[in-house]
């Protein structure tokens, strides 16, 4: 008798297959591996059942709120570039005081932004054209995204290169195919083939056009920004998109405490016209943070808040959301790193704190350093992606695709990665404890030694019980040897291709398509390409 | 302005190097990469310092409860073949029922066993041969262990085979050399080169030599369970053994809701001895439990508490560990799965139980289904080591190696795993808010805009901010190229190879391996070989 033997048990669960086959039938046969049999999980967006991981007490927490207003008010926000939002600061009472040129130190009174930031709501719609897809941004909603930003990249047969607009639309087409992802992200690779003046026209437009999924719009000119948004109307109609959230801008402070003039001028554009905005410090800690957690958080939730609030200015009640991305480095090269536990802890941290200010949150993602899709990549993935759910972030981005410190967007690890978030709907469904889940019946109906097969209460929950992976490998070694003792990147890598193949665009009304490609075009026509 | 963007940072993070390097000298020279430079993180256990997840209220614990104690009262436990632990029952107030031969139900009444098991430690000090190795098991604190019970091992140079007393020994010799595991374990692979009924001698004697912390005894037969004990009054001196744990023995319930009379005489064994036992329910949903959690819950304490109050009654005061091992089932294929959402939940409530009956606690570990080192497998692995730590598990086997369900032990993954409960270290050690760590001072000291790298704050705290990973590639995308574009499998296989290359068994007084020796040899000419 081996204790922890499975043997004996995973030859009575395969004891059970042929009678179970049977009855299901023909329905079988026709069911497919991806993504799993999982299909009461799906859902435009999630909405958390489980409790959120508290990591911190009151006391923590009021101490790393009084910091985040000391830094506030003691040492400020250095605003460079944007006269218009000094003169909204100063407005609402902020202490200016002028530097050189175009830059100001910007000091708020502790509680001051707080005020303001009442009027931003705690939850909002960002609509999608498909209104199915419609999201809830804040409360216990929770919306996964694919990763963002990186300029490059990878796959297994071609290694690492220079994203390009076809893999852009590659890797929107992978996102919206699966059903585990809500949202369908901004920038989710750069491409690089396309003049950086011109690239948001293709990008917007391919978000618009191979997913019917709501995104993120271009934020790294004013101008890119308004482009983003005059696309919308052409989509949504002008008066829906004043009286709706149908695109966010994601705004990186540059940190430590400064808010460059572009951002601010984003985040203007998006706020004035009503659509959203998110408030991201980049914290690379040691570099551009403190290393040590409880301050680094302090910053963040001080950087966060200070941009938070010119939304508000702008425009009171205009959506915005709470922003916190925290990394760590490696002492031996002083290289970032990513998915390791002190920033998972720190995310826990951020989810309170957002809570206490009644503000939707943006935290962490599938983060890893990883150079490819394997063991490490999923280790770290998975350390930081459970401290955002579990810390109750409300929008994730990063939450697939992302290796190589963020530089790089990997087809493999996307695949991967969408799985595990499909796992993540059947985590955040938390248990059920009630009469018939306690299943006192079930052990009760054929007693002690007698398997639960055949039992009134598995034959009722079977097909609805547990996660049934559309990517993991879970059949004996004997059957996966035989079929090619196929590892995970390499299962991966056939799947993008199989998902490609099959994809085909969500319906879309050609006269608003013929619009947006003139839009497009005119737009592209007006200026000379820009390459910088 | 890229949103995101790490490429400016990771340059202001590359930018420092030659400064921190400068200063810190030589020292770097003679760091090696493993385990990286986590030596204030090195414990004989790790004590939490993070609140557990506590997913459920105490009305859903309650009725938990309540559904436990109704099974046992109405349904009950079946004995099996063993009349004194029959009789051990009946004394203590069981309703016992003779049903065939040497079979009986036994029945307890409500309350009645949390009565018998206050009289089991919460906490206890299982000893080792090496006194700074002692481990405490229960309260907050938390012992690493590797897998067990598996009869294949399995590398990428030889792929899956049957484990061999050799592998026996590397294994031990490989968790004997992580300062991220605190306890040899077990079987930590089936030696089956070595006839069934002396495996046992072999196996101890290998804890015993080729590791200097904690280990787990045979269970198989009440005479190899006497036999672990005797080769421990070699080992500690009979008088030691006596009055202290130094020994633990893993026995597994037969699910649903019966004890065999091989496991109930080696508790009795143990209990005797004073020495620990871990009373397990291996519970695979569906197979053996009710596929809906909170019923496989509830009949994981029903189970181990009837398991538990054995030996109390053999001996009261007898180190006992409620153990909980949940799965889940592929409703295609019919087989276990591990390491997926569900069973993740019920780890963190069996925590919460285990909690509130004031007993440690053995629950989940690197559990996968994966038949490679790869990212699936270090994806289910996380998502199930993830529930032990936050669900506030005491004692944690099957903590490295785990792949294919059980059934093998890879020696590639047991390097990853062991760098995961390294960094496990980090998350467990939470974070301290503190004037200190919550560094205003740090943004203070140069303001906006300027990195934090040089600042008093930095250089204070960059040796032991951050988990360091050994085995992680963290470098650049252009230097983990250059040296080859090895991924995490293969950089494990190199790893192994190298560890077991510079291992050196820890110092053991001569005369006392002589005596295991003699006694080892005695018990093997005494017996024919059996194979069964």
């Amino acid at each position: 008798m081996l204790p922890d033997a499975p043997t004996t048990a995973a030859t009575i669960a395969l004891d059970a297959r042929p009678a179970r086959r049977a009855r299901k039938g023909r329905a079988q046969s026709t069911r497919s591996a991806e993504p799993g049999q999982n299909l009461h999980l799906r859902t435009p967006y999630i909405t958390r059942r489980i409790p959120t991981y508290d990591l911190l007490q009151e006391e923590a927490l009021a101490r790393i709120e009084a910091t985040a207003e000391r830094i506030l008010a003691e040492i400020g926000i250095e605003l460079r570039d944007d006269p218009e939002a000094m003169a909204l600061y100063r407005r609402a009472g902020a202490k200016v005081t002028h530097l050189t040129g175009a830059t100001w130190r910007i000091r708020f009174e502790p509680g001051m932004l707080r005020e303001i930031l009442k009027s931003a709501p705690a939850c909002f719609t960002q609509h999608a054209r498909n209104p199915a897809n419609s999201v809830q941004i804040g409360g216990d909603a929770m919306v996964f995204a694919p990763a963002y930003g990186s300029p490059f990249v990878m796959d297994l047969d071609q290694g690492r290169r220079y994203g390009t607009i076809s893999d852009f639309e590659n890797l929107i087409k992978l996102a919206q195919s699966s059903p585990w992802l809500h949202h369908s992200g901004g920038t989710i690779c750069e491409p690089t083939d396309v003049p950086v003046n011109k690239r948001h026209l293709d990008m917007v437009h391919a978000h618009m056009r191979y997913s019917d999924r709501a995104f993120l719009g271009s934020v790294t000119a004013p101008e890119r920004a308004a482009d983003s948004i005059e696309m919308c109307r052409i989509l949504f109609g002008a008066e829906f998109v004043d009286r709706n959230c149908v695109i966010m801008g994601n705004f990186n402070t540059t940190s430590p405490l400064v808010l460059d003039g572009v951002t601010t001028a984003g985040i203007r554009t998006y706020a004035a016209a009503g659509q959203g905005s998110i408030h991201l410090p980049f914290l690379l800690g040691g570099a551009v943070s403190p290393l040590t957690m409880a301050g680094a958080v302090a910053q963040c939730l001080a950087e966060s808040m200070a941009s938070c609030a010119l939304a508000q200015l702008v425009r009171p009640g205009a959506p915005v959301v709470l922003g916190a991305f925290l990394s760590s480095m490696s002492l031996r090269s002083g290289s970032p790193t990513f998915g390791t536990p002190e920033p998972a802890l720190g995310s826990l941290v951020m989810g309170q704190l957002a809570r206490r200010l009644d503000l939707p949150l943006r935290c962490a993602g599938n983060f890893s350093t990883s150079k490819a899709p394997d063991g490490q990549a999923m280790q770290q993935a998975m350390m930081s992606m459970m401290s955002a759910v579990q810390g109750g972030a409300n929008y994730i981005l990063h939450a697939a695709g992302f290796v190589d410190g963020l530089l790089s967007m990997s087809y493999e690890k996307m695949i991967m990665d969408m799985d595990m978030c499909g796992a993540l709907h059947a985590y955040l469904a938390g248990i059920e404890v009630s009469e018939d889940t306690l299943a006192f019946d079930a052990l009760a109906q054929f007693g002690p030694g007698e398997h639960l097969f055949g039992t009134d209460h598995t034959l009722r929950h079977y097909e609805t019980a547990y996660w049934d992976s559309g990517f993991n490998d879970d059949r004996t070694y004997e059957t996966w040897e035989e079929s090619g003792s196929v590892d995970a990147a390499r299962r991966a890598n056939q799947r993008w291709k199989d998902v490609l193949a099959r994809y085909q665009p969500p319906p879309m009304d050609p006269g608003v398509d013929a619009a947006l490609k003139d839009y497009v075009a005119r737009k592209k026509a007006a200026a000379p390409d820009a390459w910088y």
